[in-house]
């Protein structure tokens, strides 16, 4: 057994059975093994930005890790961007990036660097496997990293000639690997008192969740507990994902607008963090604080990441006397289907009007998807991923890795025009693997975003030329020429009953499609 | 005068006039400034290894740097790869990667990561600057540092409030930045005279030559020294930019292929590296050497990149006593225009025909652009810009870069299927600017160099699951449709005749346009 093949056995042994890659020569060994290992499925991105991504959207809606193959330094640079993503969702994925055979390296051939630098900005682990012999254990290693807590980036540098070579051995798994909510170290008991008191004090409170405390039971435990004692239920502006639709409990996300946030927070006297980082501005702008958290408000920080949550919030519901499913559960309500002038706001009015059952959102809509968790908020049960990370480029490699984790729903990406010419080489992924994924374009021909920036940096009246760098206009593209280039079927609406459609037809329609939607630019 | 103002005129004082960008919120004081410098020319791009990628080609053919401007962590990571081939090429090349503001460090925002780790990877010179004060003369130094020698990357990262804040001081040029050959430090006497002996020996000797000796007068000086002693004349596989055409001395470039590079260079007795370093694989190979040079080769490395190479060339034909204007001249001659079924070879064989002159070639075409230099060898002079660091993706975004530089000449990128799809988002900004490229793309539908890197490696009989990661049908991609969508003319060719009719409308017709010939697989 050479060791690609037990790198192979050893991932699929410790349940690892999809990878999303970009291969060059020197992981041309990783690829002959998958013949030997029919257990693990390989999906083929045409840019590793995509391969990356797509194992961040498998890992949030499997809830397990996913494995990617990149080639190199470039390669895993490539795939950076989304890597930072996924580090902030808290997603387990495995990095396999090829190198150099050692020896090599000492005569700094064309695609050599220092691979292990890259790697450390995403990574909580990073080696180079130097033996074939270890490359098992190591793998094993980079595995466990990943799995956490918290959930993490782990790159494992494989060079070619560990690779190719005979002596590979499978590790056996150290233990069972799962992202359950009720694993890390025991939150300190007067935390979760002082947050108990605070609770049962009459005084403003709001519980802010992220992470794990989003979905499945855990999203029922901090609803229970935020309906027993009247705090507000608020999550993280960006989870990773969250569960919501008709029957769940409503969450509100903090808003994106640092203003805005500010004044929602502002009488909060207590802000109890439950998987959640304490809210601050997602960028900085000139005269204005960072910290979202309002003069008087004391912040309880019951867990963070590398916390056990279950236990935490268990914990909190005896201190208090919750009664299980006290929640308050959102009530079914769609939007009618709309009609008029398309804008952004009938483009997420179709969407919550047909959204189907189960249905996966990945979100990158920006400016002109804003209106869209609103309108769906009433729909049939679905799941939200959002931009964890800020690194714009997420939205359609996370679907695809979401679609391959759940082939039997309908997984929908919110993208804007800027946003998804990062990666738009994930189409082509979605039509190979007939990925029933809908991709809506919100084509308002800008950085619509930036625009609105600008103002809030304290640019006033910004010149012809600054004005030019945020527009995407001259010449205009065209999401319909560049899906079928890649494959795919797709449309383009300039009237909202056209959108409603095209929207039903791909809801209804096996495999991937895109509808463009032009839209006028800031809301 | 804030701290982006200054940083534009300290740039602009030391004649770096073009920034390749793709900004975000922390960037927009530096787009906002763009409107007080107007002698500052920016072009926006979709995709920051766009960006990257052009400030390299832009700097190989206007023989200074240029900037970008990059957001962050994420946005210096997508634009890693073709840093990586600028840092191989030698090219000055200024990133300029905005970040939060200092004060907002510490709430580890979204988007925070550490930037200078990423920077590492490619740059001699990573700075973050903390004062707007200083902000001018840290750019003096990044630039300084970029100009080398060797020319290189350098990075400087700019907090946001660095460069929002009043206060900015326009820093003086230190002396002239230029990248003329004859700078560096002098090499040694008796490595010269070694190598001079060796010329004059009687024995078989190679001019093994890179970077700054490929073009200009020291291009034929060193021909003039290879034609005065009978030493062959022969270059690094991937020079950042090899002048050749009719009336240029000839020079054969080594070949990619290990086994035959290895096989060219047997019997030779000296190797005389003149800018270059000691040939070596591209890749390691099971039971292959990497070391290309043959037994009983002496290899005398006469100048490295931070040499002076004009002293050193000047000493050696002293030394030997050549007669200027000795060296070989290529002669005038073209391929007739191609006929037949459409293969590569007819391919390259119509660009030779139709070459015009003063030409830029892009070279990114892998296993389909093979002919392609044997069908140029005689065409009008011309330069040919290669893969310097073997990180695909850079034949388009080098493409737009050198046409930017020089305007008036006709760009032509030479791209593969596979590789083009990494930074395909470059075709936008050929559009915006209006470029005069003309984009050949030889799609045989596959990772075609793979299919062959996989029997080179030793994988006997690749197994259908191996083979499907190898192949770019299913679906087919339709670049037709591609350059469409980005807003470009394109045309598809399956006969010679049709290509051969594209490709001369092509070059008659300004701004870009996009040839896709339809081509069988390997060779």
């Amino acid at each position: 057994m050479n060791g690609a093949q037990s790198l192979i056995r050893t991932l699929v042994g410790q349940g690892v059975d999809t990878c999303f890659m970009n291969p060059g020569t020197s992981e041309m060994h990783f690829v002959a093994a998958l013949d030997d290992v029919p257990e693990m499925h390989s999906v083929l991105a045409l840019f590793e930005g995509v391969a990356t991504g797509a194992a961040d959207g498998y890992s949030r809606i499997a809830g397990r890790a996913a494995a990617t193959l990149l080639h190199l330094g470039p390669g895993l640079g490539n795939g950076l961007a989304n890597l930072h993503n996924a580090r902030r969702a808290g997603s387990p994925v495995l990095n396999i990036v090829g190198d150099h055979a050692t020896s090599h390296r000492r005569f700094d051939a064309q695609l050599q660097s220092d691979i292990e630098t890259v790697a450390r900005n995403v990574s909580t682990f990073v080696r180079t496997t130097e033996t074939t012999a270890s490359l098992g254990t190591d793998a094993r290693d980079a595995l466990a990293a990943a799995y956490g807590p918290p959930g993490s980036v782990a790159t494992l540098i494989l060079p070619a000639d560990v690779s190719w070579s005979e002596g590979g051995v499978v590790a056996e798994p150290a233990g069972k690997l799962a992202m359950a909510p009720g694993r890390g170290s025991m939150p300190a008991t007067s935390v979760m008192e002082s947050a108990a008191a605070a609770l049962r004090s009459g005084e403003r409170c709001a519980l802010f969740i992220g992470g794990r405390a989003c979905s499945g039971p855990m999203l029922d435990a901090v609803a229970d507990l935020a309906a027993a004692t009247g705090a507000e239920l608020l999550s993280e502006t960006f989870p990773a994902r969250i569960e919501r639709g008709a029957g769940r409990p409503p969450v509100e996300r903090l808003g994106y607008l640092a203003e805005f946030a500010k004044m929602r927070l502002d009488g909060v006297r207590h802000l109890i963090l439950l998987d959640a980082k304490s809210p601050v501005s997602f960028f900085a702008y000139p005269g204005k604080p960072s910290d979202l958290v309002p003069d008087g408000c004391t912040v309880h920080a019951v867990t963070g990441p590398d916390e056990d949550l279950t236990a935490a919030v268990n914990a909190l519901s005896d201190l208090i006397g919750v009664v299980a499913g006290c929640a308050m559960r959102q009530e079914v309500g769609r939007p009618d289907l709309p009609s008029g002038p398309l804008t952004s706001q009938t483009v997420c009015q179709a969407l919550g009007a047909l959204l189907p059952e189960g249905a996966i959102v990945s979100d990158e809509g920006n400016t002109s998807g804003l209106f869209a968790p609103g309108a769906t908020a009433g729909g049939p049960p679905h799941d939200w991923l959002t931009l964890t990370g800020g690194a714009i480029g997420q939205g359609l490699p996370v679907a695809v890795g979401a679609s391959v984790a759940a082939r039997d729903r309908r997984v929908i990406a919110l993208e804007a025009d800027g946003s998804a010419l990062y990666t738009i080489q994930s189409w082509w992924t979605m039509a190979r693997e007939g990925l029933d994924v809908t991709t809506i374009i919100l084509n308002n021909h800008s950085y619509a975003v930036l625009n609105m920036e600008l103002d809030r940096v304290g640019v006033g009246g910004p010149g012809p030329r600054a004005r030019e760098m945020l527009d995407l206009g001259r010449p205009d593209i065209d999401f319909v020429h560049l899906a079928n280039g890649l494959g795919l079927h797709a449309a383009r609406a300039e009237t909202t009953e056209r959108f409603n459609d095209e929207l039903a037809r791909s809801f209804a329609t096996p495999g991937p499609s895109v509808v463009e939607a032009v839209v006028p630019g800031l809301l």
